[in-house]
């Protein structure tokens, strides 16, 4: 930390549904906390989605690409609607998001599903077993089935139509990913659990074989194996079991969405792509909720945790990441809420004023 | 029905762990309920899994498969261990009933997620959210990533050991599932929710384009779709929300084992794996829980009810399968427990105490 300003370049990708709000107030905070720790931002803001496919008529268009290539970092709303639903695969917002990633190469998808002790009760699993629920998801973001190939439609020997896609990881896909979620637990309990289907999937059995031979490298860790219709299971039983837990990219997809709905706190969950150089991508983990577009009622502390992470994992800057989290912290404790997440006895918000109280809170902890 | 004896014959696989006991209670059950409405059982017991491997060497050896197909309806304990956890994948106790599936022919497996208002409390989900819940999963069983080709392992273009699979579908094997799916949602709530991954693979495009098109066939019946990640997020949001769930074989793999245990009663669901015509396979959706195996614990109140359904869908002998059901509600209700769902207030029993309680009870609604 040199005592002149540090100064990041950020593209910023609003995206659609309540991605233009939230992305609002994530860069106003950004801007309050990294003032007070000598950061300096500069903002770009890009389309991406849905919004880039009604003006450019692609969901992902190259000047997105070559601004976000070039910057420190990237913090992204949300994108879809049902407007763009029915498109074909290539036009459609999550085509843009999957090709982003596949250009940031970022592979590894860092989720937590935290459950924030004054938001227990929004969790529809008993008090006692989502309370202190802290897990974080290590997802594998630019291999197997998402990007796998061959894939596409074709025409059987009897002529039938089929549909098909490869599910593929070779040894360095797994290795660094691995690498990732062993140093990601390390940095937390000391637990990982790595999650697949070895039983039935070569592709599993691959995973299992490279992530047991790399344990070795970290004695400190402790690995267990579950696979994944089990860990689904478990999760439910038992959430607390877990601590970090490695994952492909579908059952990531999957089983990530199931562990952050555990929590109840979907609204308030961010998360964290990252790459082995180049910039990472933050984004919240909710969806573009395109039913409460516009309304100033989007629940914005997802992506205020995604700019804390971005700080925390994409720029290395630890402290201005601190005071973002304990300044979301000191919002719900003022009793804060949004209607995603108020309940009786707490202060029903809008949007923007969610955003005024954080940055009361950033402030006042100088 | 007519006068004379109906005359079944049933391949009994009691597998490994706790199989044989369950197994054992369940043969004895359906003896006494086919014996009132004048069924009588022929019954081979043959091995499978673990149990095949120690004494033939393979996990599904030739006679227990000609004896299946020869039956009317096969009846499965539960299989695998530890010590076979580390064979390859030839020699796993799980291939064997993979290729039992395939065998057979079942490309349907119907598995009921029912919360037991008896059992609501054993749920981890608030009794609010949990009581009522009564969900079917129609699970596509013998297609699909696994059982598609190509698949192994392979060194990739920079000499990298790479592993893979193939999710594939063709167009006749959605059909036959989505039709078993819309049948079923008919004779239930008449709603029916298909779960893909649209918007990313190509597999799941074309299962939700025969989905919606079958659907025509079916205008009764109230068709939606999710995908697998959201299904994942809202069977803990709000259960209640499902009547039946269409989907494919390792999406099904995770998502119904999450619904059972969104119950919280799994040690008491059933499950029934069946084709176009020939024997049906018919199992608990447990596992075979070797740590209590040979210890009289078992819960054998799941594979009763498996029994039920093989009555029901296997031999169409509905009433039988009435009188079992009716069976296991009345154990419930004069509050026999086994250790896994015992609660204060109720009676702890052993496996087969259980069984005689279940016998009692089909005797006494004569
Ligand atoms: C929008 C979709 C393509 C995406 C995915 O499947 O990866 C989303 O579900 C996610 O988890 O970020
Ligand atoms: C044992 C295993 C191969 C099997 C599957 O994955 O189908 C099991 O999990 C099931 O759901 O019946």
């Amino acid at each position: 930390p040199s005592p002149s300003k540090r100064r990041y370049s950020i593209t910023l990708l609003p995206g659609d549904g309540i991605g233009p709000e939230v992305i609002s107030v994530a860069k106003n905070v950004l801007e309050l906390a990294g003032s007070l720790e000598g950061i300096q931002f500069k903002f770009h803001e890009m389309l991406l989605g849905g919004a880039a496919l009604d003006v450019t008529g692609v969901p992902l268009p190259d000047e997105t690409v070559s601004m976000a290539k070039q910057s420190d970092a990237v913090l992204l709303g949300a994108i879809g609607g049902y407007q763009w639903d029915n498109n074909e695969k290539h036009l459609k917002p999550e085509t843009g998001l999957l090709q982003l990633r596949e250009a940031l190469k970022v592979f590894a998808n860092l989720r937590p599903a935290t459950v924030f002790p004054q938001l227990v009760d929004a969790s529809t699993l008993k008090r006692e077993v989502a309370e202190g629920v802290d897990i974080m998801v290590v997802r594998e973001l630019t291999g197997g089935i998402y990007f796998g190939k061959p894939r596409g439609f074709s025409t059987n020997e009897n002529g039938e139509e089929t549909g098909f896609n490869t599910e593929i990881y070779a040894a360095y896909e797994i290795d660094r990913i691995a690498r990732v979620a062993f140093e990601t637990a390390r940095k937390r309990q000391g637990k990982l659990c790595s999650v697949d289907k070895a039983n039935v999937l070569e592709a599993s059995m691959l995973w299992r074989k490279k992530v047991t031979a790399i344990a070795a490298d970290y004695p400190d860790v402790e690995l267990s194996h579950m696979y994944v219709d089990n860990a689904a299971m478990q999760l439910v039983r038992y959430p607390k079991q877990f601590d970090t837990i490695l994952t492909n990219n579908i059952f990531g997809d999957i089983i990530s969405d199931e562990a952050s709905m555990i929590t109840g706190s979907i609204g308030m969950l961010p998360s964290a792509s990252i790459g082995k150089s180049g910039p990472g991508l933050f984004e919240p983990i909710h969806g573009s909720a395109p039913d409460i577009a516009g309304q100033d009622k989007a629940n914005p502390f997802a992506t205020v945790l995604s700019a804390a992470m971005l700080l925390r994992y994409g720029l290395g800057e630890a402290n201005a990441a601190k005071r973002i989290e304990n300044a979301v912290l000191d919002t719900l404790n003022r009793g804060f809420r949004t209607g995603d997440i108020h309940s009786a006895g707490t202060k029903l918000a809008g949007c923007k004023q969610i955003g005024e109280e954080i940055l009361k809170s950033v402030d006042s902890q100088v």
